[in-house]
């Protein structure tokens, strides 16, 4: 067959599904695999324009000048091991694409590694899992504007596309700047998967509702402003039965785990200084759930003493998760504009946040409606213009966070959104308290409200 | 005169106040320091057990065999300069102690680097500012045990004493565990800070209390359970008068700095795995409160919707207190608990605790208390014996946090406390669902209540 104009290198579930995503666009693909296993179970009956390769220096001669390679491996070393194979094969003009979940600042310092050898580097964040790497994901581009420039084509003709019909696929920034968008979509995720749980706990254990008539209150909200992957998924795990028929979620263990995005999110949020409660909140309470034992020991030792307080209606808890999610947003995207600035990336944040209205977990309507605002080039989403009114939100969220704390139903990342509001909505803080406590036992000195410049007082005169 | 117990190396005002400790305790000491100015402002003319020299070379020469060196001089790589000085001029058996905020990687780093060349490391965590150093500081030592042995008689010599009459000052592991534990004193110390501000904000802003008033309510504590220095320094900070007479603590800027120290211990616990709301949330509020002009903003475009709620009790917010500052506490010390398994320090978090009774910042009546309780074994600290019934405690800060959250007046350290309690105290979290979606979108498995093992759903069916 012609010589292929694109290699995709890793054919484990995420990599074989988006060779066929190539494929089945009309890409002539070349697929090769370190993995026998892997390269041996892939096929493609129905499509002629593909060929496997045996060995890497087979694959890179089977591309098309100048190359494409898109790796889909395991991020960490294995990316480094296979670029020491891959670069002395490759020409000054081909481009290496990593598709994986790399670390950005790995990324940074690939970008530069392989501009040396006149190679360009993309490091591409991709969202939506097996289903949505073979029907269309969501991509987050960095690193070589070269590089974007030769592959830009092929990865938004596989890309999932927004409902104005813009592909979810797009450059926004030099370096790790995709990884680091994609590591801030992993953020928000678990924020508003901690958020939809702090709900569904609170109707379990504070309502004393049902799987299934969580699941009914769940589907009342999937045609409106709610409307989003991550409710559906809701509803259907909700609705999920095991095999005696009962609700499967009702069997499974309250322990959750991570993978590290959600880590790196907040050991990022810490560096550079971003209030990201509500991510914060959903990565601790993921490592607390590990602490079975002492949660068990401590509801017999200490139970709660709960406050008698209304229960919240169904609407206060459907804008109670409006407003709770806005909060997860405005926090990534916080994160994002704060790491554009300092790293010089120049992101356009409107364009980032554009790509996730389609294709990754994260996806909704509700994208639509952030990423028009964000177009007025308003940067701190609360105050965008086009969310609805978020005081009637406010009422909900105050309503049900009152209502998680008098019972004792622990809602840690609905808590958050509720603090953040808070915080981002107070013009006066209670801080310089804690500067003046600085100031006298440490003399870091103190600014003034009256007047400029660094104070210190002689306190115990 | 005759040849130096210690070198003081550094005579900025910690060093100073350190070295003065020193020769006052009766310790022939010799001082250095790389700054001209440094060297000829220290003067301690009512004694005589004191050697100033002009450089390195006659420093180490003043000093008996085998040398104690001990570095009071800025973290960082200026640590790794004087190390590269004065590793020539010491010999095997000699002891650097390094008693800066120093990252406890690079004290691990230096423990290994100083070995080889025979030399003794030790990594000294100093709280106390300058009064502490100058009368008595809290010292925490890590590193080798052999450069502790050398040490440690002039060490506790000069440290604070605890009410029972041990020195504030022991060897807590190998490596950084000194700088460790030192640097979690500095979250806890964020934390209650942060907890104490946020008193002071529910009673100013919520209550329309003044500072006078609020200082008064301070002092009503000062005899009881919260008998403190950072309660001590919250009435002197809240009554000290401007120049005009009016209440000084009304002109400060509600923008609170941070040093670093704090951030270390968010880094480390999201590292760990630790969950530390309450020093997370101190952390986060302090970065938050730079946003000054979003957040006035804030306050004009979304002013809170307060909701009726009763107004807590002086009791009740005692006892909030209370409870929240044993959560901060429990939180650091799980964290301790946390590093010492995985970096195998074995250090008695007794032991550690007790060091922080006296001569430190978080110097507390209530770490007394605290220090019996751990040495029953015990590490989770709210099922520890000793503390009183924490239920009427968490009656307390649960009518306080819900005040706070009904007011929309942000008291981010006390809901992270009252969180906190409610999560270690919840025999089944929401968390459930979380792996629930993960399985649903990603594969990612999940374990079950009612049996061992991995499962993964086919959700879709």
């Amino acid at each position: 067959m012609e010589q292929c104009a694109i290699g995709v290198y890793g054919l484990g579930v995420m990599g074989k599904s988006l060779a066929m995503n190539f494929i089945r666009h009309g890409f002539p693909t070349s697929l090769y695999s370190k993995s026998e296993p892997e390269r041996n179970s892939f096929s493609c009956p129905e499509q002629e324009n593909w060929t496997l390769c045996q060995d890497e220096a087979t694959f890179v001669a089977s591309l098309k000048r100048p190359r494409i390679v898109f790796l889909m491996i395991t991020a960490g070393k294995p990316v480094d091991s296979v670029l020491d194979a891959l670069l002395p094969l490759l020409e000054e003009g081909d481009t290496v694409i990593d598709g994986g979940n790399s670390y950005f600042e790995d990324t940074k310092r690939r970008c530069a590694r392989t501009e040396r050898s006149g190679v360009a580097f993309l490091g591409l964040g991709v969202s939506g899992g097996e289903k949505g790497a073979l029907e269309g994901p969501c991509m987050m581009a960095g690193g070589s504007i070269a590089g974007w420039k030769a592959s830009s084509t092929l990865l938004q003709a596989i890309a999932a596309k927004a409902p104005d019909g813009a592909p979810c696929c797009a450059y926004v920034g030099p370096e790790g700047a995709g990884h680091y968008v994609k590591m801030v979509h992993n953020g928000i995720e678990y924020a508003i998967m901690q958020q939809l749980a702090d709900l569904y706990g609170l109707m379990r254990d504070g309502m004393g509702m049902s799987a299934g008539t969580i699941a009914d209150v769940f589907r009342s909200w999937q045609k409106g402003v709610l409307n989003s992957y991550l409710v559906d998924i809701t509803i259907r795990v909700l609705e999920k039965q095991d095999a005696d028929g009962g609700p499967l979620i009702d069997r499974i263990l309250d322990v959750a785990r991570q993978k590290g995005t959600g880590c790196w999110s907040v050991l990022e949020a810490a560096r550079r200084g971003v209030y990201v409660p509500c991510i914060d909140e959903a990565l601790f309470t993921r490592y607390h759930s590990e602490q079975r034992a002492m949660r068990t020991r401590g509801a017999a030792v200490l139970p709660h003493t709960p406050v008698a307080c209304p229960v919240p209606t169904v609407l206060q808890l459907q804008n109670a998760l409006y407003l709770a999610i806005i909060c997860s947003y405005s926090q990534g995207i916080a994160l994002i504009g704060k790491a554009s600035e300092e790293f010089h990336w120049d992101i356009d944040l409107a364009l980032a946040v554009s790509l996730w209205r389609n294709g990754c977990i994260i996806r909704s309507d509700l994208l639509g409606v952030i990423t028009a605002s964000l177009r007025h080039g308003e940067r701190q989403l609360l105050f965008t213009e086009g969310l609805g009114d978020l005081r009637v939100m406010e009422a909900g969220l105050r309503a049900v966070s009152i209502y998680a704390v008098a019972t004792g139903t622990a809602a840690p990342a609905l808590s958050a959104a509720m603090l953040y509001y808070d915080q981002c909505c107070s013009a006066r803080m209670n801080v310089n308290l804690v500067q003046g406590l600085r100031d006298c036992f440490g003399a870091h000195t103190y600014e003034r409200l009256d007047r400029a410049g660094s104070f210190h007082t002689a306190w115990e005169d």
